[in-house]
């Protein structure tokens, strides 16, 4: 086994400060449970000084019993104003009782100057007896020299006796923040050499993506000695996020060799996935290792030679971190692509067969007209069910009508009635819902759960809708993908439908999902 | 100025690899047109062996006329059962009469004798005589070294032993390719270094992003001599993508002093844009000096620092890539982020005002219920004049209607009726659409066009949903963002509606957008 890197996770701090995040006491508290049983060696939480939710949460984290990490409060050095034991913030910081305190201090001087105000000398006071107040009161405090490159860049003196003032105050680890994220990994590689002349403490690397290379300025401080890594998950961050921890963990135990988080890595990817969704943001397809396309192979040749061994177009095994292969249809497909698919729906095919001629043909032409497969495996299936002539039909529409209303008195109401035949028979159902897509899948069912009454163990689980030109206004394409789960077995399977009417999108996805059933 | 580095465009043929990207002939040369604007060295632009579509491209290709950038078409080497002259694809390649071929090769055993399935000989002399054919013919070659960093592990010996045989039949660049994306720039820097002491060709470098590390490595490349970067606008390609030129350009030259593209440099924004826009993706917002984000900032403590100094918290000025700056509001803004948003549109407030703590309160709540007002400065600006007490108001709405039926002879239809009360008068409206929104807007339109004939300059250019909460299924909460212009000035602007029924966000955003240009 390698050495021994330590992670500190900051996805509830410096990532709740991305664009459209917004996490709740209660998203916090299931973020670190997940981190926990990851044995992640550190989570960042928040700022208790700085807003309500911190200190909510502060207090009940510590009544949470974590199975392996520890909780580490950020927070700033003492305003200079103030005496350390005087200064509200670092009060905070303590009251959190949390295992580590990590403060952020300046190292650049035109920040010491411009931004807070005050001398150079003053600045590494604070520094000094901030960390040595906190030594005396918490088990583990972190500096973070922020801004660390571009100061040592401006004024490599000043920026070395920052780290020695937190030196000097006791800092368990120096965490080199490249705050900016303008820096490239060889000036770090080069700075880091200057330091480690002067500073014995152990460090770690904080980095941002602005340049692209969070990932390699983070694997090159710890290629240079660092042994401790600072990032989010998924990346999140202000501007261009933060060091991605899906990246670089794999990176650190695949490639390197690094005694990171062990067998855990299996988990990554399902982390990330959890990750993205108490955000409510889409999980980024093409992210390296855990992204839902990151071993998606689409040309026809390249299908074809990882289907005689995967090495040829993968990487690593994507088990090795909790991924899948996936195989897409489009109309780069080849036979392989069909027949991949195939195979993994339970269907046995030949390559000579007509269907697959037939199938590559109706998926280019309906991909021309917005429809896309991947992710909708269900309606795929009836595709190929179709071409096979082995599909089967369970009810006909014969008319839907929605009618939304907002009334005088400030309502909302959503009605749709629906006509279909079924079995030779006329149906015609109406019902309410929250909106015009709820209404008429609540009124499908109510046709259809006589007949089949199965049906009831379905449940839609999710719901996209993507504009395909938003350059039509609002008569523009809308592509609908729905996700449904057989309640009895966790089977999932996914279906789309493609109108510039929402509605009528809906609706083919809708009856997709529930032909799709019928037919299994 | 720095020395001079090559890129080699590569997103209409590896970029159109990517899941969910299909260029048509007119989307390949609106792009190869903007390219070469930006004085891209090299475009290669598909594989006339390969498909209609390419060979009909390079058939126009030939008739156009570039100012800057040369055209590569790509393929591969002949066949092995062939003959160089009589080989069909490379035929193709001569005829497309493109400035450069460049051809790929395998370097990896375990490729040519498993995926290829010839010898390790054969491989070595199908490559040197395809090469020295084309160059016969064909006034640069270049030659792609598939899987050259995963070849030199397994067998190094071989794989130099395949760049000599491309050096041999007089290849003008070798590109050293890692086209699974597995290698970590150091190693390339190793490997780089062996194949300096055996190899004079000029080389270059193909990355892909599977381990995060595609910018690291194409930089790394050419820090140790490579002349020619190939990569792809915003990153496209399959799996994880291919190397990004908007963040590797701006590293060469910003960062490292490379001599690239000149002046040209302050528009790769809005090329990256552009390529989006054509690929019908929405652009990164976190993607480094490009993206929508990347100079944006949200909490109160960075905006106060920028006020002061924008070096406090950006690599470089946004203005050096065409880029903007944008400060964002949200829960965490602090006053600072209101003053600076006002001042933007245009509104003078002291930040003691207690409009701007209404402000930040009703951001607060609202961006909790799933309003987002980064991308809708209308409805952004609307809460402020709100909150001054100088909203206008133009009309109240009584009620409205929506009826959209599919009809018994499978037609769709949409239409809308509208009651407003418009100076006191009741004004009362149908119209029909392609859609529900759209029928929404052309009623609405419709009324209030005889009182406002301004209105008629407005025109809705963008309209994006956002499914809030799809685990919510179809009762999920939406939100939906509207770009509108004024086609007299061009002045753009956003509006937010948020609702669990897509027409009454809908409406929302709408009614934002007329009253923000009645407003104005």
């Amino acid at each position: 086994m390698g050495k021994k890197i330590f992670i500190y996770d900051t996805t509830l701090r410096d990532g709740s400060q991305m664009k459209g995040i917004n996490f709740s006491v209660e998203d916090k508290l299931r973020i670190v449970k997940e981190l926990d049983k990851m044995e992640i060696d550190y989570i960042e939480c928040g700022w208790p000084g700085s807003n309500p939710k911190d200190e909510e949460f502060f207090k009940l984290i510590k009544l949470t019993k974590m199975n392996h990490s520890k909780i580490a409060a950020f927070g700033s050095t003492r305003h200079p104003k103030n005496r350390v034991e005087d200064d509200v913030n670092i009060k905070k910081l303590i009251e959190a009782e949390t295992d580590v305190v990590t403060i952020f201090g300046k190292t650049w001087d035109l920040h010491v100057e411009k931004a807070l105000g005050i001398t150079l000398e003053e600045n590494l006071i604070l520094i000094e007896d901030s960390i040595k107040y906190l030594k005396e009161n918490v088990k583990e405090v972190f500096f973070d020299a922020e801004h660390f490159f571009d100061g040592y860049k401006s004024n490599p003196e000043y920026a070395l006796k920052v780290l020695k003032a937190a030196e000097k105050g006791g800092a368990d680890i120096i965490v080199l923040a490249d705050t900016n994220g303008g820096s490239l990994y060889y000036e770090i590689a080069e700075i880091i050499d200057e330091i480690k002349k002067v500073i014995k403490t152990p460090f770690g690397i904080h980095a941002h993506n602005d340049s692209g290379l969070a990932n390699a300025n983070s694997i090159e401080a710890v290629r240079k000695g660092g042994i401790q890594i600072q990032g989010t998950i998924n990346g999140y961050g202000e501007r261009c996020g933060n060091a991605n921890l899906c990246e670089i963990i794999p990176n650190l135990m695949i490639k390197m060799g690094y005694d990171v988080i062990g067998d855990k890595l299996t988990k990554i990817t399902k982390l990330s996935r959890f990750v993205s969704e108490i955000s409510n943001r889409s999980q980024a397809e093409n992210m390296p290792y855990v992204g839902g396309n990151a071993f998606g192979h689409k040309g026809g040749i390249h299908v074809s030679a990882i289907m005689k061994d995967t090495h040829t177009y993968e990487h690593i095994e994507p088990e090795k971190v909790g991924n899948k292969r996936n195989v897409l249809v489009s109309d780069l497909s080849g036979k392989s692509n069909i027949l991949y698919k195939a195979n993994e729906l339970g269907i046995k095919l030949d390559k000579n067969d007509n269907v697959v001629k037939e199938v590559i043909k109706a998926i280019k032409s309906l991909e021309n007209q917005g429809y896309e497969f991947e992710g909708a495996d269900g309606s795929f299936e009836l595709l190929l069910k179709k071409a096979m002539k082995q599909r089967k039909y369970f009810f006909d529409l014969i008319s839907f009508r929605m009618i939304i209303e907002r009334t005088e008195l400030n309502k909302m109401i959503s009605e749709a009635t629906i006509k279909l035949d079924v079995d030779g028979k006329e149906t015609h159902t109406v019902s309410e819902g929250d909106g015009p897509v709820n209404a008429l899948d609540a009124a499908l069912r109510k046709a259809l759960l006589p007949h089949y009454p199965q049906i009831k163990d379905m449940e839609l689980v999710d719901y996209k809708v993507r504009v395909l030109n938003g350059k039509d206004g609002t008569a523009a394409k809308v592509r609908v993908l729905i996700e449904t789960v057989d309640k009895l077995t966790g089977e999932r399977w996914g279906t789309v439908g493609v109108s510039e009417n929402i509605i009528k999108a809906s609706w083919e996805a809708l009856i997709d999902s529930v032909e799709y059933y019928l037919n299994n």
